[in-house]
């Protein structure tokens, strides 16, 4: 056995991957060997099928797959009748992860795990994740889902499910940026605990519940609902300075066990990769600042960003992360906060599908042990 | 970044724990410091509250023990439902791993994560477990599930559950004795994802939904539906050696890269961890030869398996690990094989919920790094 790693397995080289590389002291994401800066821009359904087969499609491939995807756009009966049986205050990713699973269970592949099934069932998961987060946030709030349409993009049926209304061509543009930045991330807790799964060969909607569980966490894609919450608290721009100073003086009064605790909470700040800027938030700034143009809240709620990133940059030298401004950009859009994380799982559902596809593939049980430092030599004493 | 390490992160410390330690060399199961030798003949109540509190439990805990699961023995109504829209065909794991998940989304601790409320709900699905496994195979199967009973004994539970009947004294103590083996064994795949998970702070329903997902795999937890498969194929003593070697030799006219994923392909035989016998195997193997003592298919099985052993043995050098007498046993109590991984589930809820609780007193984010070995510098050409 080896010595201890770091903990969180720090630093360690889990397994090699083709999918995404990033470099966290360049500040650089690159899927499949292009720069994301360079793939915003294009479609998210471009970039799903370049992350499942290492090619952006030509014109004919994409049509085929936007096809596929408008065929597999639809919940079975099952589904919806679950959905209206979860209470309305149930987290949405709670749902989101119990309805994957369920597919799972009726998936028309069933256990077939070869590697066409797999693929197709990638592209169904993809095709309906959206319908699951919208059809569950309108039944939450006493609405009805509204028919999913084949011809939609999935940026377009992301919005139509929660939203109810067929959405704006710049809304749509956006969401596929956001998507396409959110799609894959190498080995993060939720990719990883994905692999771990498709590693025993469990199926690939259990890889998928695997990783919808462990996104939840908001020391992971949990914490993007909490971002907009602050800057709510905050209220004004000129606000922004005392509050986190307030909120440093605070955790400088800690005991220091509790201090190390609270230290990267600072939502939207601060990630184990990224020792700059993380690449993906000056795209959704830009985002965020075009909508704030037309929309005089998002813009407060912008200004207000910008004093929080430039005072905890000068007390605490934290740089942001993809959570900060993807916040805001959602936000604007009309989709409450407590959604964040459902649209991160959306977009991720890519790159959670081709990491279990690669573990697939070349495939070892992953197994790491554990140093034991409990009690020893204990006997039972029987009466 | 450090380098790459063994594939499936063999051999790499991943964390400490005071839980469970494995000796593989000398063949030693132990649990907070006992050795499994001394915990088989305990119930699995006592080893339950050993490994969630560090201590045996004396007679009262024990007893407050028993009446808080009795008192969370029973599914809500909700669940029953949920059950009776899933296909007969769909996967005892996949059917539980749902459930668990929707318990998530309707726990009476809701969201709450304080350690007080973890450990309710590790009692809780521990309680509910059995009813989900039993009430699911009786619904396959046309009939309707049985009551739960408080008084029971979780292996009780499961006995009453599945065959519909008040078990009897000796079954319901070599369940106890397989639970109690079954009950933890550090980081397994399973543990290890349920570890991945509470490490983002995400609800304790959702770990033990991602170890479900991860424990239906056949490298993994899966594993031990196909021991019975393989000897109902074999189907007699005289049989066992020449179909082992037929096996042997089938696997030498593969290709060398197909022949090496199918190495470890001898349902029930060896372990990443254990350089010896499993010690479990023996205590599961003096339970096989009790039970086949008094029934002549029990015995005919267990001859069966004896002569697949020593075969293997010779020509392989493998041991046979924790599979291959838990599925002559459960066979042997009236339990269908493919419910043999969900037996597995009920005993690691114990293990499972320990190692979630033992990760959310002392954490830190669990994410590894992959070696990027795919293309570079690719770019986009924009028509």
């Amino acid at each position: 056995m080896t010595t201890m790693t770091k903990a969180g397995l720090e630093d360690v080289v889990a397994t090699t991957s083709a999918i995404t590389e990033i470099d966290g002291v360049a500040g650089r994401l690159s899927y499949r060997g292009y720069n994301t800066d360079d793939l915003v821009g294009l479609t998210f359904e471009e970039v799903c099928y370049l992350l499942w087969h290492d090619e952006l499609p030509d014109p004919t491939r994409l049509r085929a797959l936007r096809t596929q995807i408008g065929e597999e756009r639809r919940l079975p009966a099952g589904i919806a009748d679950l959905l209206r049986r979860l209470p309305a205050t149930a987290h949405p990713l709670a749902v989101l992860r119990t309805v994957v699973s369920a597919l799972g269970a009726i998936d028309p592949d069933g256990e077939d795990g070869s590697p066409a099934a797999n693929l197709r069932k990638s592209v169904r998961l993809t095709a309906q994740a959206p319908l699951i987060v919208g059809a569950w946030h309108r039944l939450r709030t006493g609405q009805e889902p509204v028919p999913p349409v084949a011809s939609d993009s999935i940026s377009g049926s992301l919005l139509r499910a929660i939203l109810g209304a067929t959405p704006a061509p710049d809304a749509e543009r956006a969401m596929d940026a956001a998507l396409i930045l959110h799609a894959d991330h190498e080995l993060n807790a939720s990719t990883f605990a994905a692999r771990v799964a498709a590693a025993t060969e469990t199926d690939l909607h259990a890889a998928i519940t695997a990783a919808c569980a462990v996104l939840k966490g908001p020391k992971h894609g949990g914490a993007n609902e909490d971002v907009f919450v602050m800057l709510e608290e905050i209220g004004a721009p000129d606000a922004a300075e005392e509050w986190v100073k307030r909120k440093l003086a605070w955790r400088e009064s800690l005991p220091p066990a509790e201090r190390q605790q609270i230290k990267a909470r600072f939502s939207g700040f601060g990630h184990r990769v990224y020792k700059v800027d993380d690449p993906r938030a000056a795209h959704l700034r830009r985002m965020a600042a075009a909508l704030a143009e037309r929309d005089p809240r998002t813009a407060n709620w912008l200004a207000i960003a910008e004093r929080v990133r430039t005072v905890v940059a000068q007390e605490k030298g934290l740089k942001v992360n993809v959570d900060f401004y993807s916040a805001l950009v959602y936000q604007s859009m009309g989709i409450p906060a407590d959604l964040n994380t459902s649209i991160f799982a959306v977009a991720r559902m890519a790159g959670w599908t081709a990491h279990a596809l690669e573990q697939y593939a070349d495939n070892r049980l992953i197994r790491p042990r554990a140093e034991y430092v409990g009690k020893r030599g204990r006997t039972v004493h029987r009466s």
